[in-house]
Formats: structure tokens, C-alpha cells, sequence
């Protein structure tokens, strides 16, 4: 019997059994063929199923309208910090952002390669525990970015800005596509890295309105065009074969699962289970994010001290409980509860820390 | 029993079955964390050993000396492209490649993007057969470009080019490397997507000279300087994690069979088994690249006819060897026979060759 353990990592995370147990079960020879999947050359049927399914699967799960394009793209949601703006810049136009946190912050510092990038709103002075309200976008911009969840902190959007109609909304969801359903019409550009509610490390997720992908210049090398791997179906390269097909297999258990709507539902459960301990603890645990921009993917606490953080940490291992301590941004611990993440894994963690509460405080 | 062909695709390609079979055995829980190597932060030891372990190999089977630092990266060898300009530019310094086929053309069509490409010598108009004699390049570039082995065609380079001191030769190895011994100190970059000779897609491993790390100018963005990527041990964000654990594992084959040299004299031996059924056919076999330029790792050859060669793709399928159709720029068929290929596909290959040369002459 393998043994597994409740995976609560930011990313790389928790990946479904099912996927797992399906990609060893035909390491060896996939769909018959008498090779591996990492093995067979991209320009085979068998491969290119494996792309079709994984297009169509996203777009079932995600409700992605045609006139948007699907891509399959390496180098990470970092990559697309630059990609982003080398593709929708206009000259003379800002980039405006808004700053929630490392990974917003760091997807502005790459907009000055290309023109002026401005902060439209920022949650920097309370080390972004917040999402800002009431945030506006101003007509006339290049486009709009925003970080749906912020994985180091435990904020997330739970309101939509306000998007002038010419301008297109551009969003990192890396660590909660899937996690709730979302209007993907409101959005001009969507992009994701896998390793946190997708699939494994190695692939990124772009998605694209299609009078967006030729906006780019001409001067933008090829392999940074979103328009080149729209033009070859994510294959103008090789593609990151195993990741894809990794993704592929994590789609299949949300549609099998009953789709992103059932998932809301269990995250939102899974969630309020641990909220729940924290708001129960008198203040034994703080949580960082306020509560009306709370994550429901990364619930991030504070103890009293460091050493207590540290033994709840460690108590939690004998229990298969792992990867639960904080961002050095935080400090603290942090349970990333991905769509992966079985509700069996929170209630066991909200058991400990509420037994943990009561023998050390 | 699992079924298993002989895989003569170009890449994605055969990797060492003890490679697949290791990775199968732990894909649910890796090195004892009840997690899949897919699963598991980065930022842990077990992960960091599989980092630290891929380096020290690669640093063992390629003797890499102490000045130079290896990156694993994603975008595959196509991002290179653009980052070997944007890393090595220096303003009013051209960059010299020569153009030996597909993916050296696809190399230079990026450099107008920072400068002057100049190409200093094509085999384009014998539609890439053989590899140009006598190069050199010229004191005062910036850098040197060269393709060792060029997968369409089937031609590697066989003499070392003239390099004047200042200038570093930078070598797009995706397709050749480790197939042969090199000395890394002779050049100034090697980098080489892993699908072909290393491992899966997914992955490029860059190896460069200190000295050159530093030469990037700030404009560049983060992702695309190699210095970014040295300073954090290709940590900077999330790496392909899976794609790097398989090459450490095909590293470990190569270590354990007796390293680069012995690959390099087992695949001189397979090599010749097929050339030696091409020059014995009487032109019923016609070798595309010219004798002096012939690649020990892609065997292109074309019949008299797109029939027979169809015929000869068809006819070998039932005897489990696959992935023989020729590349579109020569037509005709190409085995691909690299480090991960036994000699037993080669021979079995070369004797279906003769075969069908003898029934369908």
C-alpha cells in the first residue's frame, strides 16, 4: 500500500489520486502505443487527442466562449509578467495594476521594458492583508491587471472591479482557476501557472480574446508571441508534454466531480472549516488576511511566537499532516487547500489545531 | 507485460527504460513522503537533492569545469533563440551564425531584435546537406552561433570552426548532446532542449561561462536574463520539476553504463549499421547528408519513390519500429537513434532495411 499524506504545499500541490494513479498505470505505454506518454512525438494522433481533450476540457469546465483562444504555454505565469505587456502594449497608453501582494509586485516591476505601468491601487502598507475596495480602472489604459488570489498572503478578490468597456481585464488566477466559477467573458486575458489548482509544474495556462493576440508588435520576438502559438495550435515548439497531459487528467476528475460549481461548493466548506477555528480561537490563532478578502484557497495564521508556530508545525507530521508552514511574507503557517485537497485533509487539520489550541494555550 | 516498440521519433524520443521504470515505481510517493515528485513543494530537500543531484551529473558526464554554471530551464531551445541574443549582445558587435538548416535558420530570424545577425556560412542551397567546410568566424563578434547536429537533415558537425579568443562559440546542442565527448571549455554556451538526447520535453539545459552571465543588459526583462536564473539555482520561480527529475534519471543511465564515452562508441556502432545498408544498397537507399557531414543520431535517406517509402514506414510498424517517416524538409525517412536507443533496435532496423531493399528492388 503507498503511503500518501494530506499535501497542504502552495505549489507545487496536491495533485487528484485519479490522475495520478491513470498516469502510472500507463506510464510505461500510453493508449497502446508501446511507448510512454513523455516519449511519443508531438506531431502523433495519439499526442494531439491528448491537446483536444485538453482544450475541450477546459473549456467545459471554465464555460470559455469561442472567441477566446486556448494555450498551453511554458515558462510559467513569471513569463507572462513580460508576455503580458509585450503583447498588449499601445504606445502611449498605460498598464494599470493593481498591487496585492509578491506576485502582483512582481508583475509590474516588468511593464517598464514597455512602457509606463501604473498602480491603481496597492494593500503594500498593511503588507497586503486586504484586497483594496472599490477599485476603478481608467478608460483609455492599455488594459487592467489584477491577482484573483494571492497565495502568499491568503487574500482574494470577492468583488469585481470597475473595467471601463475598452479596456481589457487581465488576470493572474494561478492560484484559484477552477476554484470558483467565473465569467470568462469579463476578462480580455486570463492566464494561470499549473502547479497550484491545475496540474503539475511546467505548463501555463493562457487565455486569450481573440482581437487581443494580434495586438502585439511586430518587434516582440516570436517565441513571446501569443500569436505565434495561437497560429500552432500551443505547438509552434514542442510542448511540455507531460504537464499538459497531467492537466488533462486533473480536468477530468472536476468534470467527473461534477465541474467547478461542486468544487466551489466543497472549497467554500472546506474553508469555513479552518475561518471557523481561527475566528473560535479568541485570538490563540490570527488570521492574516482581513476578513472580507479572505482566501478560499490559501488560509493563512499567526501564533503568539515563533516557537509556537513551529511546534504546531512539526505536531502536524506524525498526523500525515504536511507542508503547513507560513510564506517567510507572512511568517506563521499557511494550509493551501486546492481543489485536490479532500475535505477529509481539513477536517483533520481543523481537529488538530482546534486539540493543539487546547493544549497550548 | 507492458508492450514496448523501438521509437525512432526525432523528439519527443525513447528514453532509458530503467528511467520510466523508477519513475513508475515511486509516481505516488516519492523518496518516502507519501507525495508524487509532482506533488512537492520546491522549496523542500527531498526536491533539492533531485536539483542538486541532475547538476552534479550532468557536471560528471559532460566534464563541465568549475567556471561554468548550468541552468535547467522551460521555453525549450526555441526561447534560447532570443535569450542568446538578448544575454551576449554587445552594441555595435554583430552575431555570427551559420545557417546548417531548420532550427539554425529559426535561431537567426531572432537576432534582429538586438542586432546584427551575420551569417557567415549556409548549406541552404543544397538544401542542407551537408555541414559548410573551413568555418570562421570573425575577431570582434559578439559570439559565434553553431547547430552541432541538425535533426531535419541528418548532418553533424564534424570539425571544430575557427573561433577567434574574444569571441565565445555558443552551440544549440538540443539534438546531439551527450551523444558524443566535447570539451565544454571550448565553447562559451551549450544549451540543448531535452526531448531529443536528454530527457522529456519540458526542460533546456543552458550551460554558460561565468563571465558571459554578467553581460546582459538591465533592459532585459527578468525571466530572459540567465543571470537571474544562476542567482537563484533555476529557482527563481517555479521550475519544470518533473521534466528535471527525469533527466536526472536518464542521467543516472548514462552514468551507470559507462558514461558519454561509451554511449558515444555504442552509438558510432549503430550509426554505421545503417549507413552501411544505405552504401550497400546501390542507390536503392539515398543517404540525404553528404558522407563527410552524416549524423550519428538522425539517419535521413530517401527511395525512388514517395510509394516505396510509405511502403517501407508501413512494413515496419508490425515489427514494433516505429516513428520512421522522414521530416517534410528532405520527405523520404529518418530513424532517430539516440543515446536511449538500444543497439538491438538498430540491428533489427538494418536487417528489415535489407529485406525490404532485396523484395522490393
Amino acid at each position: 500500500m503507498t503511503k500518501r499524506v494530506y499535501n497542504f504545499y502552495a505549489g507545487p500541490a496536491t495533485l487528484p489520486l485519479s490522475a495520478l494513479e491513470k498516469a502510472r498505470d500507463e506510464f510505461l505505454d500510453f493508449a497502446g502505443t508501446g511507448m510512454s506518454v513523455l516519449e511519443i512525438s508531438h506531431r502523433t494522433k495519439p499526442w494531439q487527442k491528448v491537446m483536444d481533450d485538453a482544450d475541450a476540457l477546459i473549456r467545459e469546465v471554465m464555460g470559455i466562449p469561442n472567441d477566446y483562444k486556448v494555450l498551453w504555454l511554458s515558462g510559467g505565469a513569471s513569463s507572462q509578467f513580460y508576455m503580458v505587456p509585450a503583447n498588449l502594449q499601445v504606445p502611449g497608453k498605460p498598464m494599470e495594476y493593481v498591487n496585492t501582494g509578491g506576485w502582483a509586485s512582481k508583475a509590474i516591476k516588468e511593464v517598464n521594458r514597455y512602457g509606463e505601468a501604473k498602480v491603481v491601487a496597492s494593500s503594500e502598507e498593511e503588507n497586503f492583508s486586504y484586497i483594496p475596495a472599490d477599485v476603478e480602472f481608467t478608460e483609455g489604459s492599455a488594459y487592467a491587471h489584477i491577482t484573483s488570489n494571492n497565495t502568499l498572503y491568503g487574500t482574494e478578490w470577492n468583488y469585481d472591479p470597475k473595467v471601463p468597456s475598452d479596456v481589457p481585464l487581465v488576470c493572474d488566477m494561478s492560484s484559484d482557476i477552477n476554484a470558483r466559477e467565473i465569467k470568462v467573458k469579463d476578462y480580455g486575458v486570463i492566464y494561470a501557472g499549473a502547479q497550484k489548482n491545475l496540474g503539475p509544474a511546467g505548463v501555463t495556462l493562457v487565455i486569450v480574446r481573440e482581437d487581443l493576440v494580434e495586438r502585439v508588435p511586430d518587434t516582440v520576438p516570436t517565441m513571446q508571441k501569443w500569436s505565434t502559438h495561437v497560429g500552432k495550435g500551443s505547438m509552434f515548439n514542442t510542448p511540455p508534454v507531460f504537464p499538459i497531459y497531467m492537466c488533462k487528467l486533473a480536468l477530468d476528475n472536476i468534470k467527473e466531480t461534477g465541474g467547478v460549481k461542486a468544487k466551489e461548493a466543497v472549497n467554500r466548506e472546506k474553508a469555513k472549516l479552518l475561518y471557523d477555528v481561527i475566528d473560535a480561537s479568541d485570538g490563540f490563532y490570527k488570521g492574516h488576511a482581513r476578513a472580507d478578502s479572505r482566501s478560499l484557497m490559501n488560509v493563512t495564521f499567526t501564533m503568539a511566537t515563533p516557537e509556537l508556530e513551529d511546534k504546531c508545525v512539526a505536531g502536524a507530521l506524525p498526523l500525515d499532516l504536511v507542508g503547513l508552514k507560513g510564506h517567510r511574507s507572512v511568517g506563521g503557517m499557511r494550509a493551501s487547500i486546492y481543489n485536490a485537497m479532500p475535505i477529509e485533509g481539513v477536517k483533520k487539520l481543523a481537529e488538530y489545531l482546534t486539540e493543539f489550541k487546547e493544549k497550548n494555550q
